[in-house]
């Protein structure tokens, strides 16, 4: 089998013919983290739905699951999930039981991934979980509109009409947004609308392994394919629900692909992503444009991790040390 | 062909398969960049030298080419390049034509790279110059010794010896140390010989894709083989020249594999490396665990770049990136 390149435009010089491998699990990283590496690629990676009641089923299917994970997490981190809704949206409060001094006029919006389309109501809670079991802080996390309910750019209107909410009751220094994966690029898009709409830009954002460039990619997508096993391949799932989120909408748009926007003036950014991500290249990217654009940006890299597993569970010693390093970036640059 | 692990260790959980691929040179660096990536593999890769000769025989023709490549740069960046000594060791000084106020008292000390057996003499000089170059600071590089002179740990004993002389007219505070690869992994080795001998750290240091496990490696040594066209693969000539270095000494002492070693108090740290760098992993590894160890440490990953590419040429882009952005970290750093 020789994997085509199917996302990325092609250049005509010589490409590079990688053999066949077999690459184990490497014994540098916790007993945890090598289980989850050691999974065998994401069951359904190459067969997407094709239909919008399809895609429904499968977030559905999504939701029912989700409690058993998300509310024993909750448990074991301290904070208690309640529903709400804030600018006309529904949301959860993820709120940790003790909140220090310190962050108590500090709040954190997330923005869930899901390739746009996936990961719906409960669904998206475990990294809000995991955010506000290690940074202390409140969080608010968006239970955006997604496909087939509604299609580009509701996703982005909703996110935005929680934190343009938010800034009424809280200073825009004091607020921090996050997210991975699409959760990623709809934090960069909120900033991006942000600035369009006038709206002061928050004291920080925290940006994971973003899908920041939709229309093109970067080389990532081809080196690690089918080494990831979560997106897998830039012919699975995740892309697939892109263009449907889309509906015809030109993919190079910035409110899709992030990575085409001006990121001049955006807040101090940290990016998140593992060496076996599909989307290490566009977090690099995104990196290298932002400090570029002459923004505070720091980077963090997992050995071995496919695409958001940081996110995974709070029992995997690598997604503590990413929220550790996650929350004290907030907290060096958020208000208080 | 299936290529076999041979340089890390293994777990007994199930390995992931990945199948043969046509990687495209990507259209989202610059051209020269794609230039560079479309090189075919490192030639000789797999057939290093098997005798102390035939090691000094390629090490010799490094230095009889370095001056075609050298010497150009430097006028290019208006850098002039004379050969001195310090603390009894071979240098050379890189000096800047104008050198700003600011960077009067500062000195940066070069650690070439070449796996403890290549780039002697001139050859060592191209991350120097560009270094000089884009900083405007002083830099002295440091021709330590190498097999068949000298085997380890004579090059740390150089280095070493080099940034105590010159402690002795600079402030502790105004100096940086930088190096990639083997010259990374020197870096790392002269911090923790300093804490040894209780003399005091410098300001900053750089440290580009180190080889900071010569024991295990990480996985990028493994998903990255055949890939990078620098190293190219785990049972490539790097390896190979790091054992002839080493003369049968532990591969895990930390004077040959620093990400063993204790990284707590280590001066600001800001590390190199690139997507396709087989020795990312062993980067991205060794800045965790100097966050861990709280060490402020930044992190610059560059899509599609081999093992330290970004320390080949001030006419691509990325590399004139990667040291605007070296020079700014030293610069925020150093004192003045």
């Amino acid at each position: 089998m020789l994997l085509a390149p199917v996302a990325m435009a092609q250049t005509g010089l010589a490409p590079r013919d990688a053999p066949a491998k077999r690459i184990p699990v490497p014994d540098d990283v916790s007993p945890q983290m090598q289980a989850v590496i050691a999974q065998p690629l994401h069951s359904g990676w190459n067969t997407p739905p094709t239909t919008p009641e399809g895609w429904r089923a499968l977030a559905d299917s999504q939701a029912a699951a989700a409690p058993s994970s998300v509310e024993p997490m909750a448990r074991r981190l301290h904070v208690r999930i309640a529903q709400s809704t804030l600018g006309g949206v529904k949301v959860y409060r993820v709120t940790p039981e003790t909140i220090p001094a310190r962050n108590a006029k500090r709040l954190l919006i997330h923005l869930h991934g899901g390739c746009y389309v996936l990961n719906p109501h409960e669904a998206a809670l475990g990294e809000a979980v995991l955010m506000a079991g290690f940074s202390r802080t409140p969080v608010i996390s968006v239970d955006y509109r997604m496909p087939p309910t509604a299609y580009f750019p509701a996703a982005l209107d909703d996110a935005t009409a929680v934190y343009a909410a938010a800034l009424k009751t809280t200073k825009p220094k004091d607020i921090g947004v996050f997210g991975s994966s699409a959760g990623g690029a709809l934090t960069l898009e909120v900033m991006l609308r942000a600035k369009q709409q006038r709206l002061p830009t928050p004291g920080a954002i925290a940006v994971g392994t973003p899908m920041a460039d939709e229309k093109e990619h970067g080389d990532t997508m081809q080196t690690n394919a089918m080494v990831d096993n979560v997106l897998v391949s830039p012919s699975g799932f995740c892309d697939a629900a892109a263009r449907f989120y889309a509906r015809g909408h030109d993919m190079a748009d910035p409110m899709i692909s992030p990575l085409n926007g001006d990121l001049h003036n955006f807040p101090p950014t940290i990016l998140t992503s593992g060496t076996r991500d599909l989307l290490l290249s566009d977090t690099v990217r995104t990196h290298q444009k932002l400090l570029q654009s002459g923004v505070e940006a720091e980077l963090l890299v997992f050995e071995a991790m496919s695409h958001a597993q940081y996110t995974f569970d709070d029992r995997i010693p690598e997604d503590r040390q990413a929220f550790t390093e996650i929350s004290a970036f907030f907290d060096r640059h958020l208000g208080h």
